[in-house]
């Protein structure tokens, strides 16, 4: 391609509303424009490599069988109301009624359109395993539209489900998808991990997340320093605390403590490390009852590990200032365990703690060397409720956690018979029974993997795109092209050369600056550059400069298709 | 593929609500299913051929240097309000709140969205001609979703606008993609024809249609018998009777018609042709001034073309009964020119009239041999009102028109400045002024292609494809494969020969009876057949048979793979 033909977008002013540097340099190197808040317009060299994205994805579905299909975006209400995702869903469900009042909506998943597909089209067990997918536009009204394409409203998923007789079967399949997700993220030339991840509103019970590592991710995730082990922040184990509780050392002391109610507040006033506190959380259950949650006063609480927790009715909200002293009789900074009246779930963390500072359920009043079995019993119900820190040691038994972040480009779902038994999605089994088809399901962002690829691959130059995700592989840069015939027609013939070698070239033929051509290829991240000069024209050498070096490296023109193949085979 | 792997989805039945064939063999052949009205999921064969209609579109747009883009589906309402179109396209327009209460709709096509992106990176003369394209979802609140994906309220297009200093420049792409659709439908193997056509709502003074053609279009189009002139009958311009009108034969009667209201009625009753009658039909324009059109009896009225006369308020609609009765003094099938208080607009069919009959104005009575000139004067405001039929001249003076149907699957259309300069989307041009830039756009129903397609070729045992949309090119049917384990061999051989000669084909290794295979394939329309069997192994042939064909032929195997590429370049 020509850029006289192909024209570059690029922009030199860092647009004004985009805070995470993909945002800015997708604008910057014209690879999308805002049309209005999360909608954007894909310009050609975007769309360039949301294609890679896409043909990559495309195959490696091909390869563990996926039947490509294509759904409507717009989904009629009554297949949501059969799951009850319809009442559930809050307002990022985009909804709409058509001219004839009937309630739709635009379509930010597909489960139960794919369900309905599968109960129609499926009918016996030999039928079976079976996986469709699509790579399709996806909705979702997101009250806050961010960082570009990384949270827009409109935006592209590569989304896969499978259907079988049972749970192994399922498990097969869901291990070939996460084997075909890692070639998938491999071939993209990222850096990711896959991680044991919540399922969150999709539903079921095991699934992985796999995250581009980018310091500027939005998800935290744990990792082992020794083992494979790896999991969202919001999943990780926090293993019951090895050790012995250390004897008491000295009474039960009722101090004043006014107006300190943050365990930082008190841990000052005190002069007593924080992780000799005890946190006490009053929350209420969705069925209006309060709850104490204990946690060691340096630990965070995990609300999706609370809400997980047996027999608790969904969502837990913070007790409000008012529910709280209507149920304590004391101000929220001073409540504690000892003689509290709701019951209390405690973090494995606190199990370990001796003479502890907490609350005295008296405004303004805390107890100090606090010891359990002493001065109140040991709670009964222990849980995992809190957040992992690094250091802490690894769930799976090796070495230590590290906490990085990441940016989810991918989630994969063991959805069991959550949607197929809601819709009765069955077939006749070998048996003649109807029975429930088991469920998987499988996503990629397809449109935000782009952005989360230029989180992990720049520099202040600008995007620095892996070979395989690049719009160009090489940029052909002729010096003052417009001067001198012999360079003009050594760069059209070294152009003709590249495209007939197989490599994907942009030849910068525009008559401008050499300084202004490079700084545009550096932009927009074309990895692999060839300087062609009338210069080096007198020694027939060209110079190649890569896009994550400084240095120019002379090659002779005889050679640089080889030199260039050997780069990309790299 | 083997359809182990790519299961089909045929089936018997023929669905109850589908009425057209296309519809019946898109669900037969399993390649659509329906989720709701209008709305459709594409499953794995009906994707492959969806795809080779966008693949031969895209190759055809790059090559006249179209840009591909892809630009949101929703569409914020202030862009439509710049153009007015927010509040003049009716209710097929989808429209939604997003949660801040802001006004969306879901695009049915794109003229807002590229010219205001026009607007943004357009800045120079040096910059135009430019033409960006998608291929991309669009959405329409059809009141009656009918015909399968032929009219369905999801459906996916290819659009394309292109920028231009001015009207010599358009002039140019619109020829060039004249030429490109030309090719592109050539490229599909599917007899069409490019028309005059009206530009609705879309505006602009010159269009385009391109029909397939098909029995069962929805489009009349008139052609030339004798040149290359064709028209949507919407366009067609029925020319100035020749002649000269024959002079009165008898004398000015009232005659009592009682009850006779229709031209029908009046010709039985009288025994006059309808040809012999004149047909006044009162309108209302939107000024909710009266109007009244003249026509000879036996023509129709073609309302696009009335609404298209100068200085009349549109849109028209017929007036009421009573609306009729307060301006006339009269029921409506008894209305005429003679004396008639309201301006009248004549078609040129009556101009040539003599000793006619036409309504008296007032209740059951006509007049007979009425003549212009003599009882009434000719009408001063004389236009073209009728839809032409079979026989008319061909207005460009060569031959007479033929009326065929057809399906509209592209329109091109030179929309000038009518969305640039409501956005003010505009260049600096060579003389440093600020000039509005001309437009043209150019679109191609890519899903609805799919339908049309089906609707030319089909016969009474399903889809006959052309090579160049059919899902696989060559159906591999082994006889009784799973009784042989030579044929099993030489099947798989066959098979493995067909994919590395770059032959894309489906190996039916299905374990079921033969009839059964052949009528599949025959259904979902493949166009070549390879039947290979235990007998024919003795003699080393196979049989060939053509899907257009009712004869098997018998091919050496040594030869089938330079016979198979014979057939496919055909």
């Amino acid at each position: 391609m020509r850029t006289s033909q192909f024209p570059l977008n690029t922009v030199k002013e860092i647009p004004a509303d985009a805070v995470v540097v993909s945002h800015q340099l997708m604008l910057r190197a014209g690879l999308i424009r805002k049309l209005a808040a999360g909608l954007y317009t894909w310009l050609p060299l975007g769309l360039r490599i949301l294609r890679k994205v896409e043909k990559i994805t495309r195959e490696e579905m091909e390869k563990v069988g996926g039947l490509e299909v294509l759904m409507p975006a717009l989904q009629p209400a009554e297949l949501w109301q059969e799951t009850g995702r319809w009442e559930k869903y809050g307002p990022e469900l985009a909804r709409l009624k058509d001219r004839h009042d009937r309630d739709f909506c635009l379509g930010p998943t597909h489960e139960e359109i794919i369900t309905d597909l599968a109960r129609n089209e499926l009918k016996s067990y030999k039928q079976l395993p079976v996986t469709y997918y699509q790579i399709q536009t996806k909705f979702r009204d997101e009250i806050r539209p961010r960082f570009g394409v990384m949270r827009s409203r409109e935006f592209i998923m590569k989304d896969a489900y499978s259907f079988h007789l049972d749970q192994v079967s399922l498990q097969e399949t869901y291990d070939a998808m996460y084997q075909a997700y890692t070639t998938i993220f491999n071939r993209f030339g990222l850096t990711f991990r896959a991680v044991v991840a919540d399922s969150g509103s999709i539903g079921g019970a095991i699934s992985h997340e796999f995250h581009v590592l980018a310091d500027s991710g939005e998800d935290a995730i744990a990792f082992s320093t020794e083992s494979a082990y790896a999991a969202n922040i919001e999943k990780a184990e926090a293993i019951r605390p090895e050790g012995v509780r250390n004897l008491p050392t000295d009474e039960l002391t009722l101090i004043d403590t006014p107006n300190q109610h943050s365990i930082e507040e008190i841990s000052d006033f005190l002069s007593v490390p924080a992780s000799q506190c005890l946190k006490t959380l009053i929350v209420k259950a969705e069925d209006d009852g309060l709850l104490a949650l204990l946690l060691r006063g340096d630990y965070e609480l995990n609300p999706i590990k609370a809400e997980k927790i047996a027999g608790i009715a969904v969502p837990l909200t913070f007790a409000s200032d008012a529910e709280i002293i209507d149920a304590c009789q004391c101000k929220p900074g001073s409540i504690g365990p000892i003689g509290l009246k709701i019951p209390i779930i405690a973090d494995r963390s606190v199990m370990l703690l001796s003479d502890f500072v907490c609350g005295a359920n008296q405004n303004d009043k805390h107890y100090a060397h606090v010891n359990w079995e002493r001065d109140l019993p040991l709670p009964v119900h222990i849980e995992d409720l809190r957040t992992v820190v690094a250091g802490d040691p690894s769930p799976d038994g090796h070495g230590t956690l590290t906490i990085a972040r990441g940016i989810e480009v991918g989630h994969i779902f063991q959805l069991g018979t959550k949607y197929s038994a809601a819709m009765k999605a069955g077939i006749i089994n070998e048996a003649g029974k109807h029975q429930i088809m088991t469920m998987g399901c499988y996503g990629i962002g397809i449109s935000r993997l782009v952005a989360a690829a230029i989180e992990q691959n720049n520099d202040e130059r600008g995007i620095i795109w892996p070979t395989a995700l690049a719009p160009f592989q090489v940029a052909l840069c002729p010096m003052n092209m417009h001067k001198s015939d012999r360079l003009k027609e050594a760069a059209e013939q070294l152009y003709q050369d590249l495209l007939a070698a197989g490599i994907e070239v942009l030849f910068d033929d525009r008559k401008v600056r050499a300084g202004f051509m490079f700084s545009d290829m550096e932009l927009i991240g074309i990895p692999h550059c060839i300087i062609i000069g009338d210069r080096g024209l007198d020694s027939q050498t060209v110079e190649y400069k890569a896009r994550t070096s400084q240095d120019n490296e002379e090659v002779p023109l005889d050679n640089i298709i080889s030199f260039l193949k050997e780069k990309l085979e790299a």
